[in-house]
Parts: structure tokens; C-alpha cells; sequence
């Protein structure tokens, strides 16, 4: 391509400051290096860990820096060593990567591979321990080491799904955070097994995916538990078979749900990030095998606690980060999925918007209604 | 027997208020009613669970009381419908029952069976919901579904283990608890597999059996962690590998041992009953997979804590009573692997009293040298 090795200057939405309105930059992408794949992205979703660093709250939270993790896009240009995609190839970054060498990816236990973390997580490539993207020479952090808010961007190889050409790209974008994080929570995480009852907390993107991981891992009863009795039409869509609004009763939420399924569920996820839910969570769960997995993202500091005896008697804790899901290996297999219509990602999409529209997007996050913005980038 | 259908009178350590000397007296043991098991004890071990409730902390202790829950006996009768023992078969009295009835014991997923769980807590039997033992009339609570601090008890039938009337029950009565409690955990609730880093806290008789299991299991570092470094030299011969007092470093335990293991330990065990090593146990696990099982019983109102991170990045809190085994089925196949000599039992006993020590035993258990202190019954 005439752009290959080239700096290229386009558009993205720069967070300069904690809870400032992101502004649309004219940003300069360096080319990519070794190890590295530089992508034009086309479609980004917002994501609610997006706001929570845009928050101020995160403290790992750079600035300025370009912010975005759900998204799908063309690899533009690769460098050197990079075998595994080639310019014209349709990805979705990943910002969980898959090295498939370091002790993480090669344990064949858990999905959270080591190798780009430290850059990753400092806001630079890995490479030479700098950002990619500048304005006018000043460096722009890069965020989960994807920043999908920039019509280009530049990622590990490590942390690139190839998928089919065919699929498309509006739609799958979705793959890259959202719902395989919710129905990974429930097929890799609770591995929740036919006829299990299951309890669902916060009933946004993640929560719906979880309760259509349980609808086809052939679940009973998924009981949706939101305090916005507004999202539960949609919800049946998703397989929830049960509304419960803890608002409606006066005990505690978790001896609801207790009296409510003959000693509490089988399994529970909590996809809010609220300490005092995920306790709930637990403690919903059944005496002697109940597993409660934790999803939603916390804010700093705050420290889950409960009984010791609550794990005594059998409860389970644990949690999920991208579902379980090897990232390069299993997000191709669910654009697959997608594709043989046996997972959904349209019913989650309520709005569309362009790039410029990405403040007016972040409102709408906050809404009721929505659950996934999918941005075109190109417009 | 000329006894059956009588009431005995025997001598029983009877614990009449919380941290008071126990008192042997005379006490009336009635017949076994439907569904009863009269037991004659022939030797009794104390633990630290029956120490807990004497000291008054255990919300749930009923005073006056017969404790003990470690033992082995003979049937000395059967109340009617009972068919699985008869007088004369040697015994474990299982302070956990398996009736393989109820919801519990059918899940396949648990060894908490539930059937006689109201009366047991509640210091009686099920039939009538009263006591079996008295002093002139007044009833005497019972403690676990077992008071094995008493020449003669009466069991609820789902509550007792025929074993091989081979094994010497001076040294299987050890398998009424702590034993199995650490084996199973190991074996059940963690499955630990060969080449396992595992870390134990408190090195007394669970954290022993732990160490036990795990070097049989295949473990390849077996850690343990204790303020009492005279307990290491004993702890090798179980089988840990490595000791780490706390008191020698200035970090936190899980930095000391995550800095020892290249990232933390594939399992943990905690065997002391303090929420504040609980944590530590579970922070000193590894990230993506690290397994913490819960084994003790910690004071009353106190609750673990932990940043939810801790979970959401792969680690898994769990927790075990009586090692996860279904007692009427595996306590009689640990006592056939003790007669194999595939497991130990010899070597906990530090000392062998008679039950009217038993106020000195208690006192030894507070020592430092003191395993499992084995009291014979009939002199």
C-alpha cells in the first residue's frame, strides 16, 4: 500500500483529560515495527472500562491518551516478523493478547498471556517502550494496547485475530470485549452444565451475553437481576427467564434469590463491578457446590468481602477476564459462531454513530437503552 | 446385649459452661431410638473444633454439653430400621452425615448432606428432637452428632462408618476428622496434580495431612508456612519440602512467597482459622490459575477480604469440611489405606492419655509439641 512505512495522519478522539470531552484530532501514526500490525480501523464500539479510565477513576489511567478496545478493522501494514497477518487481512484487536509461548499462555489454564502486558499497560509499544501515535511530535498514549478510537492504529502482532474476510465488520466488531466476555463467563469460566439455575446481576451487554451463554449451555432458569425493570423485555430475548428487581422487596437480594430457587443458584455472575453486589452474588449461590464469577470491574480500591463460611460450606469464587477466551485462537471461532447465526451480536447493537459523534456517544452509554454504539470510523 | 434397650450408665466429660473444666461424671445414655445407633467408645481424639465451642466463641455452642467428635467404637445397639450396622461392627462416628437421600448427597457434588443438619445443630436428636444423655434426669446436650467424650453416644445412623474390624481404633479414630480434612481437601476440593507448587499455612495436624496428600498427589514444592519454626523439623516427614516463617520476613507472606515461586503458588491451603492469613493464602496464589481452599474455621463474625481483582485475574477461593469425602462411603476406604499403609496415621499421635485427663489434654493441645492427643475411654 502507498501508506506502508509511511507516518499516516488521520482522525481520532483524543482524552487529553479525566473527564473532558474527547476531541477529534488530526493524529500521526508511526508505522509499525517489529512484532507490530498497524490496522485502519473501521467500526469501534464503546465499552464501559472506556469510560471508567475516561473517569479518571482507573488509577492506571494515562493521558492523554486514544481510548477504545472493541473494534474491527484491515490490517494496513505489518513489521518486521510479523508472519501471522499480512496487509488486507480483516481483524479484530485484542487487547487480552496470545503469545502462545510465555508461562501464562503455554500452563493451558487461564487465557491472561504476559507477554505485552507491561507495555500494554504503561500506555507504549513493547518494542522501545514508546507510543505510536503523536500530535505535532507531542506522544498520545495508547489504551489496553488497542486505541480504537483512531481511524488507524498500531498493535502487538500478539494481540491480532485474523477472521473471515466475510463477516461483517459493523457486527463483529462486538467480539473484541462485550460478549465473549459473557458468554466465555459462562462456557470457560462456570462451565454451567444442562438444567444448572443461574442468576445474572446487572443486565447490560455482558449480563445479556452471559444469559445467552446459559440459554445454550441449557440452563433452567436464568433469573435476571437489575434495579431498571426497563431492561427486562429485552432481556427475554436473550434467554433471561426470570425478572427479579431487588428494589421490589424489602430483605436482602441474595435471600431472594435463596428462597426463591430452594436454597440458591447453581451459578451467578456479576457483570456491574459493585463490591457490595458481588457479595450478594456469592451468597445467592447454593451450599455445597454454588460458584459465583466475578465479571464486572471494581472501582479502585474497594475490596469484596463475606463469611468465611460461605466458602466452607462449598461456594465457589472466582472471576473472568475476556471470558476465558485465548484471544487470537477463539474470537475467530466466535466471528465463526456469528456467521452460522449460533451466537448473536445485532440484537446487542442499539445505535449507530459516526466517529464525530463519540461524546454524544459516551451520553447514550449512560442511558437505559442502550447497550452497544457502534461507531463507523471512516465518515 | 444384656445392655441393649437399657439406658447405660457411663463416664462422659461433660462441658458444663464455656471455658470451665470439664467435668467426668456419671451420665445416662438412653437406648438408640428409630434411625439411632448406640455406640460404645473406645477411643477419642480431641481437635481444635471441640476447643472452639468449650471456649464459648462458637454463637452456636449449647452448654452443658458432651464435645468430641473424633473417635472409634463398636456398636453396642441399633434403634429399629437401622440395617447397615449391627452390635458389634466397628465404627467412625461421622460428625458429617451421608444419608444418600437428600438433594445434597444426590447432587454428586458435594459431601454436605443435609438430613440431620437441624437436629445435630441444634445438640439433639432427630427423632424427638431431644437428647439421648442425662444426669439424673436433666438432659445433657450433644455436640456434632457425635459427643464422643462419652463411654457410650448415641448417632443418628446416616452418621456412622462400618469399618475393617481389623484396624486398631486407637489410631483410625484419627480419621473421624483432621486427617481426612487435609487429605481431602488436597485430593477433593483442590485436585491437586503432579508438579503442583502448593503452600500451607499452619502446620498442625490438617496442614500435615495436607502436606500429606499433596506429596502423594505428586506435588512438586510443598511449602510450609508457620510462625513456629519447631514445627518444621516434623513437618519434612509429611512432606513439606520448604518452610517460610512470616516472622523472619518484613514483607508481606504472599510477596515472600509469590517472590519464591516465580509468580505464586498453584494451591494454598489455609488450616488456622484466621481471616487475615486467609488472605494472604489467596494472594500468595498465582495469577491465571492459583486455587485457595479455605480449611479453618475461623472465629465467629470475622469475614475475608480481598480486592475483587484478585479473582477477576484467575485465581479461584474456595473451601472444604471434612475434606470434601462422603463419610459413610470413603471413611471405611481411608481406613483400608491405612491398613495398606498408603496413608499415615501413627505418626500424629503425639500422645496417649486416658478420658479422665482429658482437662490436660486440652492443655497440650495448646502446645507446641501436641499433634493429636488419643484418649482411651475404658480405664
Amino acid at each position: 500500500m502507498a501508506t506502508q512505512g509511511q507516518v499516516i495522519t488521520c482522525k481520532a478522539a483524543v482524552a487529553y483529560e479525566p473527564n473532558k470531552p474527547l476531541v477529534i484530532e488530526d493524529v500521526q501514526v508511526a508505522p509499525p515495527q517489529a512484532g507490530e500490525v498497524r490496522i485502519k480501523i473501521l467500526f469501534t464500539a464503546l465499552c464501559h472500562t472506556d469510560a471508567y479510565t475516561w473517569s479518571g477513576k482507573d488509577p492506571e489511567g494515562l493521558f492523554p491518551c486514544i481510548l477504545g478496545h472493541e473494534a474491527a478493522g484491515i490490517v494496513e501494514s505489518v513489521g518486521e516478523g510479523v508472519t501471522e497477518v499480512q496487509p488486507g487481512d480483516h481483524v479484530i484487536p485484542c487487547y487480552q493478547a496470545e503469545c502462545r509461548e510465555c508461562k501464562f499462555c503455554k500452563s493451558g489454564k487461564t487465557n491472561l498471556c504476559g507477554k505485552v502486558r507491561t507495555a500494554t499497560g504503561a500506555g507504549v509499544m513493547m518494542n522501545d517502550r514508546k507510543s505510536r501515535f503523536s500530535i505535532n511530535g507531542k506522544p498520545i498514549y495508547h489504551f489496553m494496547g488497542t486505541s480504537t478510537f483512531s481511524q488507524y492504529t498500531v498493535v502487538h502482532d500478539v494481540s491480532v485475530a485474523k477472521i473471515d474476510p466475510q463477516a461483517p465488520l459493523d457486527k463483529v466488531c462486538l467480539l473484541g470485549c462485550g460478549v465473549p466476555t459473557g458468554l466465555g463467563a459462562v462456557w470457560n469460566t462456570a462451565k454451567v452444565e444442562p438444567g444448572a439455575i443461574v442468576a445474572i446481576f446487572g443486565l447490560g451487554t455482558v449480563g445479556l451475553a452471559v444469559a445467552e451463554g446459559a440459554k445454550s449451555a441449557g440452563a433452567s432458569r436464568i433469573i435476571g437481576v437489575d434495579i431498571d425493570s426497563k431492561k427486562f423485555d429485552v432481556a427475554k430475548n436473550f434467554g433471561v427467564t426470570e425478572f427479579v428487581n431487588p428494589k421490589d422487596y424489602d430483605k436482602p437480594i441474595q435471600q431472594v434469590l435463596v428462597d426463591l430457587t430452594d436454597g440458591g443458584v447453581d451459578y451467578s455472575f456479576e457483570c456491574i463491578g459493585n463490591v457490595s453486589v458481588m457479595r450478594s452474588a456469592l451468597e445467592c449461590c447454593h451450599k455445597g457446590w454454588g460458584t459465583s464469577v466475578i465479571i464486572g470491574v471494581a472501582a479502585s480500591g474497594q475490596e469484596i468481602s463475606t463469611r468465611p463460611f460461605q466458602l466452607v460450606t462449598g461456594r465457589v469464587w472466582k472471576g473472568t477476564a475476556f471470558g476465558g477466551f485465548k484471544s487470537r485462537s477463539q474470537v475467530p471461532w466466535l466471528v465463526d459462531k456469528y456467521m452460522k447465526k449460533e451466537i448473536k451480536i445485532d440484537e446487542y447493537i442499539t445505535h449507530n454513530l459516526t466517529l464525530g459523534d463519540i461524546n454524544k456517544a459516551f451520553d447514550l452509554m449512560h442511558e437505559g437503552g442502550c447497550l452497544r454504539c457502534v461507531l463507523k470510523m471512516n465518515e
